[in-house]
């Protein structure tokens, strides 16, 4: 094994995945992932702090694009729009890996430690939106309540396109569930 | 001490939030909570599985209170507006209680794990509130986002009331923020 590990964060990840799809949370070891990925377990916690984190890089990654997205949409929308825009720039993303994304979620599901850490995570995304929207200007109920909106669209129209055995995109069920939210909240 | 304890579970509440006021969380143990209340460990474990679990046993009370008035609800309103509704049955107990609140919240905010627990009653409640607005007759998409944003109203309307050094009551709080939440999604 070299010192340079191409892409070893993702073998790691998907490694866990599908050990974790055949024999659950519980009874999947580090370093069964590691061997399994052709790594080490030294390997494994230079990239994840713990045994579910490896379930919740990718999640650190959307944060972080959703973020840099927000910033960079255009001065001139509104915060929700921004939002769209910017979920927008990580959907094709997402759509590259709909197989893991369901893996993924099951183990979750499957596990009150991970649903803790996922809400947890959520809460995050949450925060770092409010920040980049008033980073944008946006006053204070604005950026905290059309992030919670955003989170709030993003979440059910995830669930949904988890479940989309017909294969339409995320981002058709993102704006989907903006326009229920839109049609709720008119009321 | 007599084998019937009125109002045992509330003095344990009060006296777990003046000692971790005092104290900080980590240094409150059960042992003291229960003696500064005047009643026993096994008393405490009666009603709290856990340590934690004092800090959140009024936030089990308020999902029943707003499933039970969600269910209440004229039949005729809108889903948003029977959640409106629903936390208008609530607000009063809160007014009488915000220095309690106060404290609650600030050994929240000091401690991951308490808010971790936060967390996990936040989804519990919104989850209760979409399965009553099923219960109603309100669609899937309907209930699950009317629940989300109804419930981010809630929080931000909670944390504006606890912070509101002019008494203004949890109700005009709440509607404040539902109102800002219709102009956010409106555009």
């Amino acid at each position: 094994m070299g010192r340079w590990q191409p892409d070893a964060e993702g073998r790691l990840q998907r490694a866990a995945l599908e050990l974790i799809a055949d024999q659950g949370y519980d009874r999947t070891t580090v370093a069964e992932i590691a061997a399994s990925a052709g790594l080490t377990e030294r390997t494994f916690f230079r990239y994840f702090a713990d045994k579910r984190e490896v379930l919740f890089a990718g999640q650190e990654r959307f944060i972080g694009m959703v973020v840099d997205a927000l910033i960079a949409a255009p001065p001139d929308l509104a915060p929700l729009e921004a939002i769209i825009s910017a979920f927008g720039a990580t959907t094709a993303w997402f759509d590259e890996r709909r197989a893991l994304a369901r893996s993924r979620q099951g183990a979750i599901d499957a596990h009150p430690d991970l649903q803790e850490r996922e809400l947890a995570k959520v809460a995050k995304l949450s925060a770092a939106m409010t920040q980049a929207l008033r980073d944008r200007g946006a006053s204070e109920p604005q950026a905290a309540l059309a992030a919670a909106a955003g989170v709030a669209a993003f979440r059910f129209g995830f669930a949904q396109w988890l479940a989309d055995e017909d294969g339409h995109d995320l981002e058709s069920h993102i704006l989907s569930a903006v326009e229920d939210l839109r049609k709720v909240t008119a009321v």
